[in-house]
């Protein structure tokens, strides 16, 4: 059975390869040329046209909504009973794995393609959704096509955001032929079920097929611009400096020391990442003038990443006293952690009994539309390991045997969810 | 007087300002537009022109080397004499000023104008050098043309050197017209003597309008990548990390905190600086997974300047026990420290007292053909205030007033030397 999903994985992780071609296995990959398909390029329109074929031939009913997120019906067999909703993306961060996103909307085509060769009965509406724009490598905004579902972002404001090239989300769309009409509210949907790569080590490293998302971590992003004075680093005292880098320096130390600290205290998970530092001019023989940082902060607890985010502006703001530089900070908005349908938490557990794969309980590192759509309908989550936890990468992989136990566990608890 | 000279700065600044244009005042200066003229450039040709024009106005006879250096000769009244040398370059760094190189050049011109309005009568001949490629900004190289003239760079190997677009420098100079074939030895030369600006803030935060270089402080260059573990700022617990930043922020910090201490321990003139810091792939929500780290120490004293850089080296390779991480380091030719001749420095300084002109010893902190010529000739070497202590920057500046008071101490210097 799972050769069929197979095929789909592997068939649609061809889209956004540069040359397109097949990897079956592992060493296979190219660790310089991963999985390219931000919303509206060409490699976007194949991978969706690839899933629509699939969903077809199972039978499933397709609506595109305005902001190009499809959703692909089974109607029930009692009517009026809420529609159980399971899917995830198929963009992909620049230079991304073949399995982030594709698995939760193959796996959940598979799901449907299982209970159609039992024969089973689904008492809920089923429908598979893929969601337009999950990460932000065309539009800059994460989530995007489930936060237009939910309603916390206007469909305006979505089509008219521009990716680089300064065409609007409105305009890809059209060029790839996934601009709908559709208007689907949430009022009829009752469960909402993403499966998805882990995208971490845990279940690697411990061994564990599968794992059940409890929360999803919120996440802060602080940016900060550090203005010193640019010089000539041989004829400039150290005493009259003003290095941007080495201010800059104090802010790494410290997010890794205070996040350390509470995830000691606490164990609460808690990470913080200076993962952006851009120096200029980026000479060996200047004095800095200029640092900007990008710094990621993410708790299941929204008191911990509250203090951290805090604590490090504030870090920053003490940097003008310290070492003389001006500072500019500027904190988007902050995701707020998402605990997840304790109910579906359970029928997901229970499902994985029934088939026999060892499960355990866990938080998402890593930001989902389940988090989204957690706000309005029930949600689960089911994550399978990634090798090695790699992810946002060419080397993303998951095991194919990895790729079966997340699909069993999946189909059962659709089926269990369906009739609940 | 000064109006000869000014006119040459301001007309020769234009070439490589983008638009070309005359920039007569600080205030005419653009943060953005600097001077770019390396070596090969159309600017670069028309610069050297400009200069060639008005050495032979001046009744100068030019000789052009194989690497391009150019030799404009006023014959001595007495034979058998030592020749007095004096200039600088007139390439530049990407986005530098019109004065770094050009006032040693064209302050030189002056300075042989004067003494022929004079009619001054002198014994040894005086030659104006300009040498190729002292900024590395072309052919990677700093110093390309002193170090062949002393012969420390081989001339094959000045010309196979290749800049960023694949030209090699005979190349280069052929395009220009600048590749000659004189063989200048330095048998017969008796001293070098270079006017420069001063590239730091001491003389400017002093009001003192003279430099007279005692010691050309010494360069190490410490080069290394630490490789961590890329992975996703999310799902990546903080301790599996190997987060190559947080490593090299240690580093930025010794570099810092070191330089310091010796430079307060000793009063050393020390200085270390982390200038060039590039992540790996430099993204908020990644851990970061590779750093290339530059780092420049310098001072005047060898020992000192090994001490530190070898412990930063030392601290390098700590990171891979305390870190996880792994290293890679690579520490070019050092330049040891350069002692200019007391014998010039002494003349130096009675020539500033001549014409009244306050100047103070120091020492420089950048690094200079004179560093080359004095391993040859006695040297010495003339500074003039730098703006702010601005320089390899699009606000380099120097005021009219200092450069008036630099071509008299530089005239009156050559006047003395020429009859030692």
């Amino acid at each position: 059975m799972v050769n069929r999903l197979k095929e789909d994985l592997i068939e649609s992780g061809q889209y956004g390869r540069d040359p397109q071609r097949r990897v079956e296995r592992y060493d296979q990959l190219d660790p310089e040329r991963g999985v390219i398909r931000p919303t509206g390029t060409e490699a976007n329109k194949k991978v969706r046209d690839y899933a629509v074929k699939r969903m077809k031939e199972v039978g499933l009913k397709i609506k595109v909504d305005e902001v190009g997120n499809i959703f692909a019906r089974k109607e029930g067999s009692r009517t009026g009973r809420g529609v159980v909703m399971c899917g995830s993306h198929l963009d992909s961060v620049i230079n991304g794995g073949q399995f982030d996103g594709a698995f939760g909307v193959f796996g959940a085509i598979e799901a449907v393609r299982r209970m159609a060769d039992e024969g089973f009965d689904n008492e809920r509406p089923i429908e598979v959704v893929v969601f337009t724009s999950e990460e932000g490598s065309a539009f800059g905004l994460t989530l995007l096509g489930s936060s237009a579902l939910i309603g916390k972002l206007s469909i305006d404001d979505a089509l008219n955001r521009k990716n680089p090239a300064g065409q609007t989300l409105a305009e890809a769309l059209e060029q790839i032929g996934y601009k709908g009409d559709f208007e689907r509210g949430l009022d009829d949907v009752e469960n909402f079920v993403e499966m998805h790569i882990e995208q971490g080590p845990v279940l690697y490293d411990e061994r564990i097929p599968i794992g059940i998302v409890e929360n999803i971590v919120g996440i802060a992003w602080v940016f900060a611009t550090i203005k010193g004075e640019g010089n000539h680093a041989g004829t400039t005292p150290m005493k009259v400096r003003k290095d941007a880098l080495v201010a800059a320096a104090d802010i790494v130390s410290f997010v890794k020391r205070r996040a350390n600290e509470i995830d000691d205290a606490l164990g609460a998970g808690t990470v913080g990442t200076v993962g952006k530092l851009t120096v200029f001019p980026n000479g060996t023989n200047i004095v800095p003038a200029r640092v900007e940082l990008g710094i990621d902060i993410r708790d299941v607890v929204p008191k911990n990443m509250e203090d951290l985010k805090n604590e490090t502006a504030e870090a920053i703001r003490n940097l003008e006293n310290k070492y003389g530089v001006e500072v500019e900070i500027n904190i988007p908005t902050t995701h707020l952690p998402a605990p997840l349908a304790p109910e579906v938490v359970n029928v997901i557990e229970q499902s994985a009994g029934q088939v026999r794969i060892q499960a355990k309980r866990m938080n998402s590192g890593a930001g989902h539309d389940a988090q989204n759509m957690a706000e309005r309908v029930k949600t689960g989550m089911i994550f399978v390991p990634s090798v090695k936890g790699i992810s946002h990468a060419p080397m993303e992989w998951t095991e194919w045997d990895d790729i079966e136990n997340g699909v069993m566990v999946l189909t059962q608890t659709i089926k269990n969810l369906s009739r609940l």
